[in-house]
């Protein structure tokens, strides 16, 4: 329960499962609102539409559907995703710039338009309190798992608490993922500040994780806060604020690893540490280099020691690295330092090590003070399985 | 035969399957000698002397071995490659800067010099003009055929030889691949003239490939040219190096294509062209971004006409693109026009098509006249299978 917010999820006829996949987040007075989308060039039609809505910062209503992304769909595809906010705010009896819209699933197929609106009356109808988890079940496709993660706290004396509900799966990589993420919360905070605990929250969380490097057209992340707790609204300075900025910030690494351990095909998941470069950015791309490399995901998939993978890997961007100066570790077992070949028992040690579900890679370059973690996945049969029979 | 060349190729020791892994190409004379280096920053020992040995721009031997790629293999790598080039000259009885040296196979694991060295004075004794094939066989990894390509033609009045052998499989993306590729004329060319007629050849023909995206430590292409054919030797303005140049940069496209067609788990190639964009580079990268996404690759490989995700894998690059201008085709059958979904017969059309081996993806973006073509293999489950057991 998230004061003042209602749910809902149900089956519309878009997914041929018969699984529900039209989804409805309520708040019972306009919240305040912060938006974080792809960088894809190619948007789907709700993207464009719900930035252009949340730029007064107020929203009342999420509409989401899964099964189809409505992305790709032209002049069809947003008058479909027009419709649907104006219908769905008619029947919420609320104004139409203050709902949000959102798909995901297939590219390049018309919305099945008529089958959301036949079954927005039920949609709103059923809202409740308690239906947070139809809603997250509704967003999911190749998810195997609903995903939510709430926190309470206290802001000031007033009881307050932030929800989250992501779906994920695959095309997942920085700048979001093919990832649909919505957080509530009771929170009053002040639509000044809303932006950049946003941003910042997600820039440590969603943008650290990639799994397969592909960028959508859809990836929305969506912060209401709609001061049902009744606490001070909260500003960016405030001691305050930092109290719920931990909140937010654990809700939302929360829901970041609940994207990684049910990615598509995933049997590990990898956390790769570049440390000692000589800028964040360096960092952060030799790191990406790694964790988008086939050959390191195939390997960590083999539970094989290949070191010699990681660092071809790491090699492979425009910043220069030597291998005289590198160290590199796995789950804490050194196995590369400083440009010999370490003691080949190591590779022995580290053996077991790669059978767990959890791996730390640290890379060491030693040519600079600057860090960057990315979370991946590794690469797997049933990945290219999933991915080469989603759309039939 | 190419006139002026011996090769060989033996079973020393390296793979642990019995099968050739020692390989030598030896010219009777020193040849005119150019050579194409991975740009990973992690390069092979052998890379490393290789690259400092062709700067006098003569050469009379090649040295390779498969197996063991002596890459990351610091100081005792280095000692490992200087000492196996000093021995095959001594047995060669040629200058120790003559002998040029590749390795491919595992990373990280020290070279096994003793069976090299040992089997050193076998495979310079068994060279014979005929033996090309044994050569091809002693350089091959996860490859599943051998790799020749020749051609003969005319340059004046005398009869050329242009053959050219390599090795692909796996690791195979821009600025080389994890390929060895080794040219050999009997033409006679320039000093002067050689390291940009190989260099174009490449820009041409490896430098279009992709695989996986991995750039290898050990990739090296040479171009030796011993002048037996006696013909005048060719200069970069000449005529006569026009036909040269044909002859040449068609082994080297007929070499790229054979590593495609036996790439590792491939079930199809892939032509990706990329037209009307407003730079070569900005053709180039949208090309590169597709054929590395594991979702049109995964899409390719179960044969499906997910038109969308080639179009999301373009709009992820720095380069602006816009959905409303697009023109995408798939051997030819017209998908998406212009922001409009096409007709959805045209997927129907479109199915038997995937069914191909060959296809050819033709995306026109209509803002600009620059074009780039690069090519790729699909994503399939044997590339997993490949690449989670390598190394054990």
């Amino acid at each position: 329960m998230v004061k003042g917010f209602l749910f809902n999820g149900l089956h519309a006829g878009i997914k041929k499962t018969g699984q529900k996949d039209f989804g409805l987040i309520f708040s019972t007075t306009p919240a305040v609102v912060a938006g974080v989308f792809t960088k894809n060039w190619i948007k789907a039609a709700p993207v464009i539409i719900t930035q252009q809505t949340i730029r007064n910062r107020f929203c009342q209503a999420v509409l989401v559907n899964s099964g189809n992304a409505n992305a790709c769909t032209g002049k069809q595809g947003m008058l479909a995703a027009r419709s649907l906010v104006k219908e769905a705010a008619r029947h919420l009896q609320i104004a139409a710039d203050l709902v949000a819209i959102s798909s995901t699933g297939v590219i390049g197929v018309p919305p099945p338009l008529q089958n959301m609106t036949d079954h927005l009356p039920p949609l709103c109808e059923g809202l409740g309190p308690g239906k947070i988890e139809d809603f997250a079940q509704a967003i999911m496709t190749t998810d195997t798992v609903h995903k939510v993660v709430t926190k309470r706290g206290t802001i000031g004396k007033k009881k307050v608490t932030v929800a989250g509900i992501v779906k994920g799966a695959g095309m997942i990589n920085p700048s979001l993922a093919t990832m649909l993420g919505y957080i509530v919360t009771d929170a009053a905070v002040k639509p000044q500040s809303i932006q950049s605990l946003l941003t910042e929250g997600a820039d440590q969380s969603f943008n650290r994780i990639t799994v397969d490097s592909d960028t959508s057209t859809n990836d929305t992340v969506l912060l209401l806060a709609n001061g049902a707790a009744d606490n001070q609204p909260l500003s960016k300075g405030d001691a305050e604020t930092t109290g719920f900025k931990d909140m937010l910030f654990s809700v939302m690494d929360g829901l970041a690893q609940k994207i990684l351990e049910d990615a598509e095909g995933v049997t590990k998941v990898i956390e790769i540490a570049v440390r000692k470069a000589r800028s964040k950015e360096e960092a952060d791309r030799i790191g990406r280099s790694i964790a988008h490399s086939p050959l390191v995901k195939t390997a960590f998939y083999g539970e094989e020691v290949n070191w010699g993978r990681i660092v071809a890997a790491a090699g492979k961007t425009p910043f220069p690295i030597a291998f005289e100066r590198i160290e590199l570790a796995i789950n804490g077992i050194p196995l590369v330092r400083k440009g010999g070949i370490i003691d080949p028992r190591n590779e022995t040690l580290a053996q077991p090590e790669l059978r767990k579900k959890r791996l730390t890679v640290e890379l060491i370059l030693n040519h600079g003070k600057h860090s960057a973690t990315v979370f991946t996945t590794d690469l797997s049969v049933k990945y290219v399985e999933i991915n080469a029979g989603y759309k039939s």
